[in-house]
């Protein structure tokens, strides 16, 4: 059955514009079918449709399933690549296997200087659909890499992935532990200014490696979400 | 520095006409310059340019590093999907995090029918580049369900990633064992038939889930090549 995403249920009983349109044109939904609604926050409510209106699909719940969130949280922060294509798939990759939180910055080094969120916003919308979820992972407006660490609360485990010249720091798989708040940060195409690493590692940022290859930005960010997913199944 | 992929080295000291190409052209190196080359095959060479020409770029080998096969292999098995974005983003992916084989099989839910892989195979060669590994990964044509299942050997571990509605069975993490060679089929699209279920089960495979989410194909493939991955790191 198809899920849909409207942050405003139950208080409203119909679906978005957007998912409005789907159901109705896209899918040929009608009078009586039955659909999924989440609303981003762990409730997914099971419904029939009412009314098969393009622009305001309404729909009678029948049924209510609550997720509680997770006992972990998983946050990236990574810098926009030159190619957007590469962060957009990351954030659908990275939303499938689980992640409540994506927040971009630039860095010194990182070419891109403006990143529009609201295209982000739409794939990470479709991904928790697709990966019928019941939480939408909050998507932040890129800042600078000092705003970022400003933005980080101090709980939890922070990770700085970072490999330095001299020595192999230790695995994040092992670094981190189960039922944590887990930040990690993920270096741009042009890796951190040394400046930058100073600064995490101040603001208790702790360096670790993904593995033994060289990985893009977007692959160390998915690398990075998927071990911290599988620590804790 | 620059790596470059000549198969044949160090029979032959000069780069490929693509390479040619990209180092003089593109990277503008010239008489003098130092280059990496790795014959795919565990041997990467230092060199040094003799003769920058574009169509067949000559170099001295001043220097060889053996890397030697990995203790384990990973051999994902995956239907194409029908946007072939999303089986070349797997390629490039699976091969930065570490794979040794990347086999394609059409099977009954398949849309599509056709698969050239000499794009894949260039997609495959970039990412053994960027990401400075020394073995690359073999491509296999796309075959039948049958001809695939024909085609792995009885030795290692063999896995095929399906939620039956039943039971959960067990994590391809856990089930896993470390130092194998390891042999995953990834379920289309539409998933497998129930059909292709018997058959595989029959040939040796056992039912893993990947996590508590429902993946898209290119993703399921990708986190089972990143679970084994880590397993052996």
């Amino acid at each position: 059955m198809h899920l849909f995403y409207q942050p405003e249920a139950p208080t409203i009983a119909a679906l978005t514009e957007d998912d409005s349109r789907h159901a109705v044109k896209t899918l040929r939904l009608g009078m009586g079918d039955e659909i999924l609604v989440t609303n981003g926050q762990g409730r997914q409510f099971a419904g029939v449709i009412t009314k098969a209106d393009h622009r305001q699909c309404a729909f009678r719940i029948t049924e209510e399933k609550i997720t509680p969130a997770r006992p972990f949280s998983i946050r990236i922060c990574v810098a926009p690549t030159k190619n957007l294509d590469r962060i957009e798939w990351f954030v659908e990759k990275a939303v499938e296997l689980g992640i409540e939180q994506i927040s971009f910055f630039f860095s010194q080094h990182s070419e891109r200087r403006v990143l529009k969120t609201e295209r982000i916003e739409k794939i990470a919308v479709s991904a928790m659909k697709q990966s019928l979820q019941s939480w939408m992972p909050r998507i932040d407006e890129a800042v600078s890499f000092k705003q970022l660490l400003a933005s980080v609360s101090d709980e939890g485990q922070r990770f700085l992935a970072h490999l330095p010249d001299h020595e192999i720091p230790s695995h994040l798989f092992r670094a981190a532990q189960t039922n944590k708040i887990y930040t990690v940060l993920i270096g741009p195409e042009g890796d951190f200014a040394e400046q930058e690493i100073q600064q995490a590692l101040q603001a208790g940022f702790r360096m670790v490696t993904l593995g033994p290859n060289r990985l893009r930005t977007e692959t160390a960010a998915l690398a990075a979400c998927q071990m911290l997913n599988l620590l804790n199944q």
